[in-house]
């Protein structure tokens, strides 16, 4: 059984690649693609942006013309890796197009580009795949794709931004402030060149919308999902998640509730040590899922990094050998799933003053710690009143999900029966003694 | 985008499936298909053994005439859930020939057969497909396959075995004895029909002689990997496992050494709080996987049950429809890598007497302890030792690894040097005066 007579049963398109982006990324799949001859896969030309840099690869592969690459006819496949979400989509519009494949690792274009991109694909029959753009080295998309088709999945949670989930572990376990750990993230290559994207929950909540789709067949705008980054969590928070034995971790969740709608959001919370996510340490990522068939499943990875990401572009590369599309089986052979707004969250709640929180937007208080520097309660509240306003990301507040903190409708009432028997417990119209 | 604009884009073989087995799992696969009509999947017929056990599913579906199924030409998937992995492998042999895949769930019969079944592939260009033979419902052998083909595949640690983890966890955690764990665990429906395959290894070994081919291109006979099972542990080991914090798992693991060669084995080890494993409870099965660029990736999910395996059934069935196939990459696009026996162990050992332990065939012994029921040490070994003999199994004797218990024979001249010079460690020439 020699290679010989047996590889000819694999008839593989040869690919010739067409490259965007020559950063960390990029850099790094060129040099994994040298140490693969076997992909017989090829990078014929790389667009770069700025000429003048120096470059560890030979000069005449780079060009700073588009066209080059995007009119080639021997090119049949584009690979995006740039950081520019504007320039990246017209990139891929205009390589579909031409009768290319793609390969993209940029979540913020794909979410903010979601429909289209549909659209698009529908259009052209070409390939697009961003394996690499959601979890790096997890293949969440293609085993959403793959596992979860005939499976009734109840819920999937994940932490998907390896560079705040790094920040958390090093304030966590080293005790280091927000912006040293910050600055060590930035330094070992993987957050975002504009740490807002990753620190204020962007890019998590960019990489969640897509995986919605993967998910459940749901097609929405990162903006119309509720969410928050880590840019409120302190100290202070930190000292009782350690009090309770749990950590904080930045977790993008969804649940089909009881009504067949899916309740989502992106926010930091409370994780207790069975929980799965609390496995997840610095820079890597995790993904929960709950099946009806499969049961609990985890997957764990390096979330961020050159190879990482790189070795996930390489994975779609080598898909695109034998065709391999994403199929959105929930969207287009199921019954899409919709999103609602209509539950409630368990939350914690920290503050410097009392005056700032509108308490009578919570159904029921369950907890009220007043320390020297700075309170705290846990209570329920309806998702509207955090979709409506900014009062809690504001004034020095900080929001975290207790555990377990999605309610649907039909609970609360049996949730609020079960409170009023238990001694302690503060209802709003009783809060005001406070 | 409706669903009807867009499905044409897809099109899909319709299936038509002759089943052969009717137990836990393909009952819940003829359950689970009838709940997903999407996959235009459809079950023509169902071999049975036993015509005369009342089954909840239509009379005429049944019949017990192979030839039934592997002659009907409309048939063009066999699935094959059968536990006699004799009859199983003249099943697929026959299904191979008359031109249908196939679908497979016996580890046994794949892992004994594995050369002839690749040689089948060969020849007739069929899918055989056997996601659910290893790990149900982790997608382990398809990830192998897809994400780690061009990829250095450091080494692979996995539990595969859900029966024996769900009796050493009922063992560490609720202190139930080995006899009812076990008797718990053929109830739920997770432990083979005969006990001696899971316990003693057998089952688990198996799994990994294919793992070990899209793993490394490995082709080898599960007998000939080293291996045993949980029969051995004991109250004394779980003790001591606990008063160092650690856990003991059933561990099927294989590592690429610096001399390009692999070493494998399926045997017990203690398991520290830090590694992944130690999250690894009840009947679920878990997968470490170190890699040269995605680095250190962890998959959890049920190892057992009607449902996961039909879960990972589906997922073969469903990957049918666009012709998927097992490429074997590393086996006939790389240099497939050779097994070696040429490495040492770190291991523990308890026994009743020391007369019976030949302590003349350790390098050397760390650690020396007698209490009054049973005494245990700690000592490094050549592999050899434990091939060719079966002492190490016998009197009562319990081996299990000790955390990174690999040793290559470069590490081992560096290692007994420092070990020379830490008081208290017993060189076997030294060892007498016990």
């Amino acid at each position: 059984m020699s290679a010989e007579n047996t590889s000819a049963n694999y008839h593989h398109k040869s690919l010739v690649i067409g490259l965007f982006g020559f950063g960390v990324v990029g850099e790094g799949l060129y040099k994994v693609l040298n140490q693969t001859p076997s992909l017989k896969a090829t990078i014929k030309k790389v667009c770069i942006k700025n000429a003048g840099k120096p470059r560890q690869a030979p000069a005449e592969l780079f060009t700073t013309a588009r066209d080059v690459l995007l009119n080639d006819p021997e090119i049949n496949v584009i690979v995006e890796v740039i950081d520019d979400s504007v320039a990246a989509f017209e990139i891929v519009k205009t390589a579909f197009k031409n009768g290319k494949h793609v390969v993209s690792a940029s979540k913020k274009m794909i979410a903010e580009h979601l429909e289209e991109l549909l659209q698009l694909q529908q259009e052209t029959g070409q390939s697009f795949l961003y394996e690499s753009s959601a979890c790096a080295s997890i293949p969440v998309i293609r085993n959403l794709e793959e596992y979860y088709d005939n499976d009734l999945l109840h819920s999937i949670r994940a932490i998907v931004n390896g560079s705040t989930n790094y920040i958390l572990t090093k304030m966590f376990e080293d005790k280091l402030s927000y912006r040293d750990a910050l600055i060590q993230a930035q330094q070992l290559g993987f957050a975002e060149s504009n740490p807002k994207l990753d620190v204020e929950g962007y890019d998590a909540v960019n990489k969640w919308t897509f995986l919605l789709t993967h998910a459940y067949g749901i097609i929405t705008n990162p903006l119309e999902l509720l969410f928050t980054g880590i840019q409120n969590v302190n100290a202070f928070d930190a000292q009782v998640a350690g009090e309770k034995g749990r950590v904080i971790r930045l977790v993008a969740q969804a649940k089909k509730l009881g009504n067949g709608k899916v309740a989502a959001a992106v926010l930091p919370q409370f994780i207790t040590q069975d929980d799965h996510l609390s496995f997840v340490r610095n820079e890597y990522n995790g993904v929960v899922i709950e099946s009806g068939f499969a049961d609990k499943q985890f997957f764990y990875g390096k979330g961020a990094g050159s190879f990482p990401t790189a070795s996930a572009v390489l994975s779609d590369i080598s898909a695109l050998r034998y065709d391999y599309k994403y199929e959105y089986k929930k969207l287009y052979h199921h019954t899409p799933l919709e999103l609602t707004n209509d539950f409630y969250l368990r939350v914690y709640l920290s503050f410097d003053e009392l005056a700032e929180i509108p308490k009578e937007k919570f159904e029921w208080i369950e907890e009220w710690h007043a320390r020297e520097d700075r309170k705290y309660l846990v209570g329920v509240i309806h998702v509207r009143h955090l979709q409506t306003g900014n009062w809690w990301r504001e004034n020095n507040t900080s929001l975290i999900l207790q555990p377990d903190a999605i309610i649907e409708n039909l609970e609360l009432h049996n949730l609020k029966k079960k409170s009023l028997q238990l001694a302690g417990i503060q209802f709003h119209h009783q809060f005001g003694g406070y």
